[in-house]
């Protein structure tokens, strides 16, 4: 049969990506407390393509990407995007894996159970560069709900304050291992208050006290989860050098008081 | 040419709808204020389609459609419904038109104007009868963002209380007219308190205190639209009958220490 | 503490449902290759709540779901429903799951395998009726991809015809097991063609002269998953009587020629 | 009033941004056959935050973005974005509009007539460089959908190809005034075919065969519409020079055969 895609194409124009998007694949990825846990996610995958080819191979991502979905993890990640260049014999690879990722989290007095979860996406490329040598770029995000209560509300009301339901997007390069686990708690720790899944009496009147004890606007939780990753600590590398050479923050609170929202956003970099 | 749709079908399966599904149009709807608004709709159109029929002839639907999106109030959605139904030669015809609503709307102590947004929707049906007379069916449904407060949460904690952004949807099938102004103003009134799109320092104050003051649960918010609506006066019948036949009521509040959302509902007959 | 909900409301108004929206948790289904699947589900959750009742304990829904989400199967959600309206002592509990359902599908030539995903819907309610007897309802809703191809667009043009992916739902309340895997072979084969996460040359063939030897309107396809709905068989029961009293049948096309869907649907009831 | 927001910061972080977003709010926008259209459109807005200042005021956004609405030519969006960063005292004013845009459409054959939307974006920014000047950038998206008929499909069936709708995505840096509606031409010149709201008998064959003797990959489409916007002429300017300092172009298909899509990227930059 004729291969259309490998035909010549005098165009004289390289893409940047080309690829498959929007695929909807079960994973297994890592989780501190139970080693791996299966999620669904939603899968985008790209090579570039010279000038002088027509068309890439589309079937041949998802190929690759099916070896390696039952194990996912940030370095079978790369491993799976250096697989895909190769296989289409491209200069660079590129791909997305978001997903949603649950964990079990106790309410903060009656100690009850209930399941969280945090939207979580890979991204990454892999590029040739010389003597067969390949460059990787590599980011985690997490996105943690949160309580935001606005000190302005609280300051000049006589009584009460608003807030409302937010949510903090923090975006990572990572030099060696972590845990989303502790970035969950650490963007926990600078909010107004954490959300549970489950809340007895106890409970609702603790968080509803913390949360008005800590306002925050979303300018103070994107400024104290930027000094917590300046001083992040995980795992087993809890002593040693920082893990993160870039990071991103943002926080968007859906304002109880509007119908938009709030936000702020801010970038580090080594 | 050959009309594949008009050939006869021999399975005996009658069908309940048929047409098209997620038309984007701009559409122009009644406003209190400047007597029309434009805005942009999501139309679906439909038909029964008999047991004998292959298919149906979908460019119909936007023919008919594109003669009256220029005008629709809720009689002439009635119109154009009927005219698909005689166009189509079909027993009955459906329609849903969605759309968000704007209103000018002034923050309540310094009066400054800012764009509010409500999602409407119009659902209406027509179907024959007998003597070439018809019968029709018409529901409109506004959604009307506000802010609730908690009324376990303040009774139960020393300091503050959790509140956060909600979504009131009130349907109701009407026997005469009215204006969705008029619902939207019942909805804001039920609540803990309406949002806005601008409030100064002093408007901050007044709703986070008028929130207070006002605990609702969703379940609150419900019930006491449910009077509103039983007692509605609008327009120029606001001293003549009632005008609703039936409603129901859906109260949404996205909790802010939980991540997921509260919910309550109810309907009237008469 | 004051338990504000247990309170007494005097305005008479009892709430056909209240309770949790939105919760988003892993769970555990069954699955005819290996047993059971891990997958994440959106969850909703109510119970009706009578005139004299203030408010619900929203927290009693979590509790109770959580004891359950490792193993829902059809049978156990029914009797986490139950077990909610015991505990919120209500007269009914509503419920509805929703969650992807991933099965592993081979290219029709090639052979070769890949996850296909299909969005799968649990609806469910309990209801004390007399002498501490309950009746149930339930309903699965499976929602298939699929190929169509235009009838109309083939017979009209000398070369070529439309066709476009699409989705078929198909609602079920049952009367005995059945499998979600049997009901989406059904549509796949009712359709103009199956669609697959991986064809390779061979494949692409393969699916597009089936699709044009296989044209079909939504209507067709409408009527073909109706006809295979009432000679439907299943597993053991293949031999035994009909596992359905009531289904519906959608199909929407996302038409390559337009910018909205065409659509169609009908029910079956015994 | 204390001024919460007004208060000095001492943790030494700027932020990027903070503002308002999600937005809903009618504007009127620039259209070449009625001079202006209105439309509904989701904005977000933001300013640059000195590490000294602990808040932004996130209600004078609105105000400015309020007295513009009704006027949101191009031009205008910048100048109320330099409103904006003034009003806010910032050295940087970031905005984003994302609108439908509306335009009647003849059917190719019949002459018909029917309402398209296009998804459209402006995305610019504002900032202070010296002696009182600044200096802006200024960004517009045009989404439009088409048909896209696969030329591997053609080539190696005996009949038919697999053909669906995409949507293919163009963002420019204008030096320049151009029209969005010759974007939008050029795009659907570049496609297998242009998708209509209305099509009749004639006009459907019309299409299908044009799609069929013009089969295009989504890398096609991409090189079509890159080489389209280096000739580009729009309006008066048709003679002048080139109106585009930056370009890009995505196409993505939603593939008939599959439950994914075909996606392809590339840039141009002077």
């Amino acid at each position: 049969m004729v291969d259309i895609q490998n035909q010549t194409d005098d165009r004289e124009i390289p893409l940047q990506k080309v690829g498959v998007k929007g695929l909807s694949y079960p994973v297994h990825v890592l989780d501190r407390a139970n080693r791996t846990q299966t999620t669904s996610a939603k899968v985008d995958l790209y090579v570039n393509l010279p000038k002088n080819f027509k068309g890439t191979h589309m079937s041949r991502f998802i190929e690759v990407f099916h070896k390696y979905h039952s194990n996912l993890s940030m370095n079978r990640f790369l491993l799976m995007l250096e697989e895909i260049r190769q296989n289409l014999d491209a200069a660079e690879s590129f791909g997305t894996l978001a997903f949603p990722f649950f964990l079990e989290k106790k309410a903060p007095v009656s100690g009850q159970s209930g399941m969280m979860v945090y939207d979580c996406k890979y991204e990454g490329s892999v590029r040739a560069i010389s003597d067969g040598k390949v460059k990787s770029d590599f980011f985690v995000s997490v996105s943690v709900p949160v309580t935001t209560l606005c000190p302005c509300s609280k300051a000049i009301s006589e009584k009460g304050a608003h807030n409302q339901r937010g949510v903090v997007t923090v975006k990572v390069e990572n030099k060696s291992f972590f845990w989303i686990e502790d970035i969950i708690t650490l963007v926990e720790n600078a909010a107004s208050s954490a959300v549970y899944s489950i809340l007895k009496r106890e409970d609702e009147k603790f968080v509803t006290e913390h949360a008005y004890d800590n306002p925050r606007f979303v300018e103070d939780i994107v400024r104290e989860v930027y000094i917590g990753l300046c001083n992040f600590a995980t795992g087993e590398n809890a002593q040693s050098e920082k893990p993160f050479s870039w990071f991103s923050v943002e926080a968007e609170s859906f304002e109880s008081i509007h119908n938009h929202n709030a936000f702020a956003y801010t970038e580090f970099s080594e």
